[in-house]
């Protein structure tokens, strides 16, 4: 299966608009780009104000996590699901100023959780995923069902109005099977693809390079196969954020990716459905080298670079303003037909 | 005289909140600066919502624009003021979208704008500005009058509530003059200050710093006085907004600046009244160099770099959501003292 790219009619009469707005040749620069991409996307030109914007944060816990490669113990991952409950996180904040809603799901987390919503914990699918290094982070089974959980999660956002999603990640240790999907995407060692995370050190680094180079070494010829690579080096949250993303590219909905999870995500959903690359658009730079890899694979600039490294999805909702700015230049600057005299 | 800086108290409350939130050390990366100067500035921690964002669009003409340097005919001012009055021009666009007063100031225009409302040109000091290779684009008398009319706008905009400040540009030909007041303040040859405005060609890219290199050396020995420098080399426009960026440092309220021209005038402010600088952030990068050589003398790095180079204070206002977004971290996310069970 291939995705059908945004609409290229759309796209080319967004570029018309853009040609005959009362502005310079090229002086909205990114903005100019990305107004033509949400038309497309949106189908519309000019497109209309972004009204619905959609989060999902996956949460899920990760074996590695007990492997030393995290500045953070496993039990953070519950406490920072409560804490988005509770609208209380960095994303929270954010989502809050820039009109987003924001949606928590425990796919995987080692926790039950208790006295939560029911709905928070509706598409849980295990209790944390495994120590990549040593096994498969997912049986095959227990890989599809999140992916197809993500599948689901995103169709209803999309039934709900979204006009644009947003997926966040929350998952002590996390960065380390989103590197791992990266290296083992693109064909990478460990050491370009690893970072420090939220904080590690230089021997937790080390470490955390081993574990990649171990995992990745362990499912060598396996990597050809997206989703089996997903099973192998993944992660529950992981795979439900794959299925998300791809969904959203299936239905024709655009989205705005985050950080390192996410955009490994995207890439994990490109090689599996060619053509979801094109639905994307970068709301943020990561401080992991792996994202910086997989953007440039994927064709993928980010909008943002502030050096944020909180996760959540807080990059993508940071970024939600650019988009509109961008909506706004297309719509509502004057044409220059329409000033002459 | 020298500017005091801002609260210094305020801003150690605001490191300390920073490091008390829920959230790893360093997680909220150039958020978290800008949120600690944000607090200071507005003197209170957290810092408040930004409900009173106000821009001030000053515009005029330039007598470098008839020797060209320009892409465009100096009768596009008039017709960009009328823009903006009808709120049709990039800017009022972005100025919708994020929430931003727009005020547009006829400072120094050619032309007598018949027709539209009295406050337009409330503040005029003269039909275009000199020149500035062939002799000063303002007199002494007529330059004190616009840093003095800056500085009255400044006044009424702050007595309207502003909890922070925008400046825009338009007038053809300017980054003629502000490339020059750059150079001339940071003692640069125009080839390093020089770049292509709105778009011209190599041809015109030459006269451009020609007529940089002729007005510096017609000036030299007066560049150590930064008021008779913009009286030389800048516009009644740009002292305008020199007394207007003055005038909100002098008054300790907060601005973002824009692209060249507001950079410019900032780097003019700062000599002028050493300490100004403190009171200004860099909304988005310019793609003209002048921008970035005098934005690193006053120590700052623009918060989006997007490739705008529509002017009018358009790279200021995209930047405004970012301002919201640090804010809204400072304030609204949990400290981890409350989370705590």
């Amino acid at each position: 299966m291939t995705i059908a790219p945004p609409n290229p009619g759309v796209a080319a009469a967004a570029r018309a608009r853009l040609a005959a707005l009362a502005a310079p040749a090229g002086a909205l620069g990114r903005l100019g780009e990305l107004a033509v991409w949400t038309a497309a996307t949106l189908g519309k030109v000019p497109p209309p104000e972004l009204r619905n914007v959609r989060l999902v944060i996956f949460a899920g816990d990760h074996g590695v996590a007990r492997h030393g490669v995290s500045a953070y113990p496993p039990a953070i991952t519950a406490a920072m699901v409560r804490t988005f409950v509770a609208g209380k996180a960095g994303v929270s904040a954010l989502a809050q100023a820039h009109q987003v809603a924001v949606r928590v799901l425990d796919i995987g987390v080692d926790d039950d959780l208790a006295g939560l919503p029911a709905e928070v914990t509706a598409f849980k699918v295990c209790r944390g995923s495994g120590a990549i290094h040593l096994e498969d982070a997912l049986a095959a089974a227990t890989c599809e069902q999140a992916l197809e959980a993500g599948a689901r999660i995103a169709r209803q956002e999309i039934a709900a109005g979204a006009q644009l999603l947003l997926s966040g990640d929350m998952g002590i240790g996390n960065t380390t099977p989103a590197a791992a999907l990266i290296a083992g995407g693109l064909g990478l060692p460990a050491s370009e693809v690893t970072g420090r995370g939220t904080g590690i050190d230089d021997a937790a680094l080390l470490r955390k390079q081993r574990i990649v180079d171990e995992a990745i070494a362990r499912v060598y010829r396996r990597l050809g196969d997206p989703v089996d690579t997903l099973a192998a080096l993944g992660s529950a949250d992981l795979a439900a954020t794959t299925g998300y993303l791809l969904e959203a590219a299936r239905c024709g909905v655009p989205v705005l990716l985050d950080g390192l999870m996410s955009v490994a995500c995207a890439l994990t959903a490109d090689r599996i459905e060619p053509g979801a690359g094109a639905w994307y658009v970068a709301g943020h730079r990561s401080t992991e080298p792996a994202q910086s890899l997989a953007l440039e694979k994927l064709g993928l600039e980010p909008l943002l670079d502030l050096g944020l490294r909180l996760g959540e999805g807080s990059g993508a909702v940071a970024a939600v303003p650019v988009v509109r700015s961008a909506i706004a230049l297309l719509r509502d600057v004057a044409l220059l037909a329409d000033l002459a005299p």
